[in-house]
């Protein structure tokens, strides 16, 4: 009866237009009654974002079960991975949705409270993960908020497309690119966990690996050290 | 006027609260007619925030007024700091409103909206500046939700103060630490514009240069002159 009832009101948002549309309406074309409708959305903004609260959910468990090695923003990456997986099961509305929501500013008000509360379900996990460190509340943040712009840029570029391109490649790719700036490891840590010091630097991947040489050395260590070890990464020892 | 309806509208608002506040009571409180109010305010809700329309067009009318060499994650940074002074300039105010808006949806979801459009005055800016890069629109979104969010980061900490911690302070440490993770500098461009290069490593800086030396080379350098910076930067030479 859900699933009748949000096809019954995107039949109608399309032919009518969001605003010149009605509960009754919906439940009419449904053949059920009012009480139903309210039983599965509280209002008529909540139709059309029906699997939201489900995706939140989803979200929230998979970040509590989070085993505690793993790294933090490469977790709240594949966590923002759930929600794009959600538009791309069904493309045909969610891109149906995306005009609809360019249209109609109070639903593109209500996707805005969604997307603050996936924001702070991200921004929550990595508050407890950095809540030891300096700065720890505003690192969880910035990291939470540059997650969810980079979904959500991948995410318009997919609706944007029709939902032609591959959601997944774009959404990888966007998301890759939060995870050089912020992880500890490019590319996810190596099996044992370590990082592997050929490809990041201080926590950040070296962009073009086989054109720099980086070294990095505490200033008190001896000098004929550093040039054996400059050789060896020259390739000319 | 406009300031005489805003001060009778937080009276009221404190004394009865929001909601159970008309803007019949509001322009009885301040002895002007309704037409008075909605020539300054669209909606009871925009009362609550009287200066962003303006502070929003502050910044917009800032960024248009970059020069072309300033560093742009520098210059957003700056765009965030009009708004924490429009706060600044009256705490007492400002906490009230903090107060009010985290007991009514309503004003949290208008307060959602109205960050949504600084974001997008700030992503503006930086898709105009990263245009001809790859992936500049990712990173002009990314910049810019990292830029509010350390903003907020910063208010909220402070008015949760009360207004008493130094608010200037506060933010420029939060816009500091986004300002390392994407800016060209860390404290800014030399006076030439170019990047102070004992400070900073692949536009990113380092975060105890004392105790670290730091070499990048091109692989093909010639080897007796990478032994010589080494040298030059051991202090040894």
């Amino acid at each position: 009866m859900r699933d009748a009832l949000v096809a019954a009101a995107f039949r109608l948002f399309l032919e009518r237009g969001y605003e010149q549309t009605t509960v009754d309406d919906i439940v009419a074309l449904a053949g059920v009654g009012r009480r139903s409708f309210f039983r599965y959305f509280p209002s008529k903004e909540d139709v059309v974002f029906p699997d939201h609260e489900g995706c939140l959910a989803d979200m929230t468990g998979f970040l509590a079960a989070s085993p505690p090695e793993c790294e933090p923003v490469r977790r709240v990456c594949d966590a923002a991975r759930l929600v794009l997986r959600m538009y791309a099961e069904n493309p045909t509305f969610s891109v149906q949705r995306y005009r609809l929501t360019k249209q109609v500013p109070g639903l593109r008000a209500y996707e805005l409270s969604v997307v603050w509360r996936y924001e702070r379900a991200l921004a929550e996990y990595l508050r407890g993960r950095y809540g030891g460190r300096p700065d720890g509340t505003l690192r969880a943040d910035v990291i939470a908020a540059a997650v969810v712009a980079a979904h959500n840029n991948a995410l318009r570029s997919w609706l944007r497309s029709d939902g032609a391109d591959d959601a997944a490649a774009t959404v990888d790719h966007a998301l890759g690119y939060v995870q050089s700036t912020f992880g500890t490891t490019a590319a996810g840590p190596a099996p044992d966990g370590s990082p592997d010091p050929a490809a990041t630097l201080f926590g950040r991947p070296v962009e073009h690996p086989d054109d720099v040489v980086v070294l990095v050395s505490r200033r008190d260590a001896p000098l004929w050290r550093v040039v054996q070890e400059i050789e060896t990464a020259f390739g000319r020892a």
